[in-house]
């Protein structure tokens, strides 16, 4: 998507251990209408496979989905990471391994809404190792529900959760994919 | 706000110790086109206050700056709760209490993302003891921004936060004020 590499290479900073920030537009500070125009081009994309449901992951899926969620007029479902009394107490649960925290998380989704007919879309702001993809989908799975695909943002192609993903046959797509951030420069596949 | 209060009315649930739960269509599961009305609802409200940015809090707040950003034509900025990565080291930060999980937690914002030039708008899900929005304007007062006021969703008028900030003089438009939630029933001011 040019309008998106564009803003990466503007905006984007490099900074050491591969890390992106994108803080400017995407995961702090929000470019609602960059998210649009990021919502569009995941329903054409994937406007033909009958999705009822949009599954993203706090924190930084949360407006990615929603935004792209009106032109699916689709309900949203984020899994939450944290304990919190907004759940209910029947979920459905899934261990992730982060590799910056060193650590695994639970992320949960109360069961009432998903279920066996659901046709379920992922959407996420980064794919790096995959994992976070892995917990939704195994909550996807815990449901009996259908999982049509991810649509992601930016994907680290240097990093093996995408490929790995598509070798165990999802449909992953991602808006850009970044081959390199050797020596500070982004280098798009 | 009618087609919010039908909305808890027929959603809602109330648990022991006031808890009012929301989650299929607020903070879990995402009611989109109830959101963009809340958006205009916003922007009908605050449209002649020059606002220059959203500000709201992860992550209950997020999808609901994003859409109601779209009819302001501004970018959102979230603060965080946890450490980044995706944050710079230059942050603004406050501490907030947090009455349910009783510990204090730091929220943060990028300092290159606010400045005394910016009038800002707050929005979030819900308001209780307020803790959370005055964390969010010792934040707008250390980047010496202007705070317009506060958008919430959901006020829960028998806690003393909304109350408490009006008295300090912060302009607070709660689209749906709860007086008691005593004996499982939902009572609006």
């Amino acid at each position: 998507m040019k309008l998106l590499k564009e803003k990466i290479l503007e905006e984007g900073r490099v900074e050491e251990g591969n890390i992106l920030k994108v803080d400017s537009f995407l995961n702090h500070q929000l470019d609602i209408e960059l998210l649009n125009e990021i919502g569009k081009e995941f329903k054409s994309r994937f406007k033909n496979e009958g999705i009822t449901k949009i599954l993203t992951i706090e924190t930084s899926g949360i407006a990615i989905a929603a935004i792209t969620a009106q032109y699916f007029n689709l309900p949203v479902l984020f899994a939450r990471k944290t304990d919190s009394k907004n759940l209910d107490k029947e979920t459905y649960e899934s261990n992730v391994y982060s590799y910056t925290k060193e650590k695994s998380y639970k992320i949960r989704i109360a069961k009432r809404y998903l279920n066996k007919n659901d046709k379920v879309f992922l959407i996420d702001d980064f794919l790096a190792n995959g994992k976070a993809l892995l917990g939704l989908k195994d909550i996807v799975e815990q449901a009996g529900a259908t999982l049509v695909g991810a649509g992601i943002v930016i994907e680290k192609g240097f990093q093996k959760g995408g490929d790995s993903l598509r070798e165990d046959g999802i449909r992953i797509d991602s808006l850009a994919i970044i081959d390199s951030l050797e020596d500070g420069k982004i280098i798009f596949r």
